[in-house]
């Protein structure tokens, strides 16, 4: 198994040199504490707690997986002691809000910490990450009596909270639900429904559950008008806080399942079971929506996560691992062979790991603190913040889950036949990460989003908003020794400008053409994205290299990354370019009984 | 599970209709047999046997896996039973030599049993299918004595063969061998060390395995010019043919691994086991450099296989699968949703798999033809057909199975969630397949192969003759209306051939120029090589539609399948293009010590 060393480094660069937080969270009423210090002193901690704790467990989770009887799910080994000592270490309580018993740090703090506990551990990490959908729903649209009953032991890490949103007919189309909510004489609802893919639906991890789950009033109107929310405890909460009776709410079954063996995903059978209305009838979808972003920006995390898990891994083993010499001599001349990360091949996929690593993690966090903005920010940087996020986050998504499961492909194949072998704990990765990109939508989905509804929905303004910026960026920095990465961030604006402009054109005459371009346009738009977040972090580097202001071999190693970058990653645009401008024909023309002959 | 049903259809267009069998068996003295009827005929045997007892099989090997004891191994059940009725049908001895008890028919008949055999059930396929590299080192090198005790055994299926070259500290790196073979007053060999990795290395299914084994004699020399080759029967064989004592290998573990449940992956501890030299001293990897090519594309037919198996999956869901409506308004207005078959980005999943196992049907059998012209065709003949394996087959082995994987990913994502369940079959296919991009020489062994060996080595002749018969080809199709796919593999061509040069040039000045765009240029390889079977194929289409030769359904999706493969596949040989000419400074220049900081 791959040991796990969180990057600490790597983060404090990314949150402090180049997206200047202290900075920022001095002009952010309620943010005035995260000062560079305390923003690193967590990070420290949460590394040790990740390394330490939580990576042991990994290989575990995944060999013993959960398992389920009656009485309920049993999960791995050690998973229930690591998350007591999270709860008193206080973890769950970082970013939430003080009146609800948080510490009011910022949102991009915790996806540090998610970062580093997922990249430990996904599995374990998916216990306490689930609990944000229903923390962000009952802090936006719970009563206070139920911010009183349920919140705040959410907050505290006492109970973990789901989303039960799918069901075995429908994922994506959630006009299809069927789950009922009756209502009842003493105000609440009797909701009877079964959901699936309810992620840490049932554990043995806390003494209740919050479900948060979607389901139709008897006179609600069809599809997505007529969803509403209802609370679901798993333990029914009498009004003075303790616990009443079971509801009627169980683990059916859990799922065999790729990957993420620790953490069951249930069948949950509500039969009947007491329900809460949450927010107004009718409006659960939008309700949810307005915290979408931040959940997929944490599911975006899971693919930063396997990406430097697995470029650890393989780093390791490429400089022990000795085969064949060197195409140009002898490098390890005493031993029987050279280390393989003397071969341009291996290099190549390790160097590939790396930056998306890097570049995703300046990305995300950059996403992440957006949202800070968008919470604490005043109202006009808030909305051009909430654009940002919503131009943004369907890329983070879809672009860095779909290369976190190349990069843990690349860990595979640099361990040759072994990656193949379980105890190695490379082929986890890929199993584990293959989730990534169908949960919380599909990358289709997030495609679709893109570019339907964020960048011709917004009439282009969203996506002028951020070429903006990066206009500046690059006036900004116009010395002579970033302009190859400058440049080449400059003319990669340009061009996706122009690529979005005839996608339009081609969309308002047939609505399929979007369809047909989505996918390569989204991750087209995430190559330029990291392009640019690798140019900003080359251009701090360079400076600090300038500036002798020590630790040049860090600088260093960014730069090359950076030129890696832009000169093997970058260039997929070029095939994604033709593939997204072929048009819908290529397509839609084949008859459905023509598949298949 | 998906059900698998063999594309007896679009083998049968493959060799008869592009690959003209017939009239090139006819000139193939011993292949004469071999006509389109008989050839048809087989196949549609082997699609029945595939279907019926194989497929069935698939996803209990992938459940109960194998399981191993002091006694040796268990396969899971039914898996002997269906090697009972192979061996009863008369498979293994398809293609043998009618001199060794074989059936004499061509090579590439046996592709298509083993596409099929293996679409239905790979694990269970590499049983038998672990035997040819026995057969073919006993074919070409045994002793008469040798080939009458084991090879006709091996033939009829009787017994089946292993290959154990890889240890622990060395699978690519052959020189690293410590494997010890001790004469012995008899004439036979005391073999000592330990194998990892041998598929297939012990099992329930025959009484005796026969494993040919790299082994160094005592006064051997160093690296790989001191290997010699051994049989080392699990039962030792008396003179008679009667089954002697065990003899002294054991399987003393099996892998716990990713994928191929079904199949064993033994370590074999020979402790002084009885062995007898096969071919010279010493000349060991030489003798089996001869049918390299041959088991390489077996494993190349992997990819085939999983594209296939994972199209047909898709397929099935996608048009059953009920979400969202079409863009262009609801194509099942009385149903609650659409087919997600409507979706362009579904059907740009399904196309990318149905355009590459097509594609790779038609090359493979080419490649598997050539194979049959080298052992039966004129000298000059097997030596142009043995050049053009030589360049091919890297590129078969690397890039189908690359692709292979990829086309799986898609099978799982058109699932969506579901995808990552165990009981819908589509992960199975995603774990089975990874291993085939890692043995039989990893993507990167095989691309510095391509482009050091074949390609350079050959100083451009072995790429200048297949470039002279797509020239040939494109001559002979100057026709208006082929012109779109003609006109493109000429182009695709000519740049092939300059981007040759281009880094053969680099190179030369520095060897890490050719390891640095050895993967990129071999997927560009495969690409354009892809582009040549694709034009060869919708021409034939085009003028079967055009003499309203029936069966026009089929003939149209080939062509738009070929339209879908030239306007969103081929392209991505822009970007490998530039990334191969972007040099080898990006990867080499990184001091090891800067990967991680």
């Amino acid at each position: 198994m791959p040991d796990y060393k969180a990057p600490v480094r790597d983060i404090s660069f990314v949150i402090n040199e180049v997206l200047e937080s202290e900075k920022l969270y001095q002009t952010l009423p309620g943010y005035e504490d995260a000062t560079e210090d305390l923003l690193n002193a967590i990070v420290e901690e949460g590394a040790k707690f990740a390394e330490n704790e939580l990576a042991p467990l990994n290989q575990v989770g995944d060999e013993q997986g959960c398992t389920w009887s009656e009485e309920g799910v049993k999960t791995p080994e050690g998973f229930a002691e690591a998350y007591r000592q999270y709860v008193d270490n206080g973890w769950p309580a970082l970013a939430a809000s003080p009146q609800d018993g948080g510490q009011g740090m910022p949102n991009m703090l915790a996806m540090c910490i998610t970062e580093m506990v997922g990249s430990a551990n996904w599995s374990w990490g998916m216990y306490p990450g689930l609990s944000h959908g229903a923390v962000n729903t009952l802090e936006a649209h719970g009563s206070p009596e139920q911010k009183e009953k349920y919140l705040t032991r959410l907050v505290s890490g006492e109970w973990t909270g789901t989303m039960c949103l799918t069901e075995s007919h429908c994922g994506t189309d959630l006009a299809l639900l069927r789950t009922k909510a009756e209502p009842q004489a003493d105000g609440s609802y009797a909701v009877t429904g079964q959901k699936i893919f309810i992620s840490a639906g049932e554990h043995d991890m806390t003494d209740n559950i919050v479900h948060i789950v979607l389901a139709r009033l008897p006179d609600a109107p069809e599809g997505t008008a007529g969803i509403s929310l209802f609370i679901v405890p798993k333990v029914n909460v009498n009004d003075d806080g303790s616990l009443g009776e079971r509801n009627a709410v169980h683990c059916a079954s859990i799922e065999e399942k790729m990957g993420i063996h620790g953490n069951a995903t249930c069948v949950l059978n509500f039969d009947g079971a007491q329900g809460f209305l949450i927010g107004p009838p009718n409006k659960g979808l939008n309700c949810m929506f307005t915290f979408m972003n931040t959940a997929r920006i944490g599911t975006a995390m899971q693919g930063l996560a396997h990406m430097e898990q697995s470029f650890q891994g393989a780093l390791a083993y490429a400089k022990e691992r000795l085969a064949m010499r060197s195409l140009t001599g002898p490098k390890n001349p005493d031993g029987p062979a050279d280390p393989i990360i003397v071969h341009p091949d291996v290099r190549r996929m390790l160097l590939t790991q790396k930056a998306l690593a890097e570049g995703s993690r300046a990305f995300l966090y950059f996403l992440a603190q957006q949202g800070d903005v968008v919470s604490h920010g005043s109202e006009e940087d808030a909305k051009a913040a909430d654009d940002m996020m919503a131009l943004l986050t369907p890329i983070g998504k879809a672009f860095v889950t779909e290369l976190g499961f190349e990069a843990a492909n690349h860990g595979v194949q640099v361990f040759g036949g072994h990656g193949f072998i379980r105890e190695w704990g490379m082929e986890q990765i890929v199993r584990d990460s293959r989730i990534s990109m169908l949960y919380e939508g599909t990358t289709g989905i997030q495609a679709m989003d893109l570019i339907g509804r964020k960048v011709l929905g917004s009439g282009g303004k969203m996506l002028m908003a951020f070429a903006e910026i990066i206009d500046e960026f690059c006036a900004a920095n116009s010395d002579e020794e970033d302009a190859r990465f400058v440049g080449a961030v400059k003319a990669a604006k340009d061009e996706w400008l122009g690529l979005s402009m005839e996608i339009g054109k081609a969309a308002m005459e047939n609505p399929d053409e979007a369809g047909a371009a989505a996918v390569d346009y989204l991750m087209y738009s995430g190559y330029v994205t990291l392009a640019y977040f690798w140019a900003r972090m080359a251009v701090v580097a360079r400076k600090k290299i300038a500036a002798a202001d020590g630790d040049t071999s860090f600088y260093q190693s960014k730069l090359m990354t950076a030129e890696f970058y832009f000169e093997r990653l970058l260039p997929r645009t070029e095939t994604l370019k033709k593939t997204m401008l072929s048009g819908a024909d290529n397509l839609m023309q084949m008859p459905e009984e023509l598949f298949a002959i």
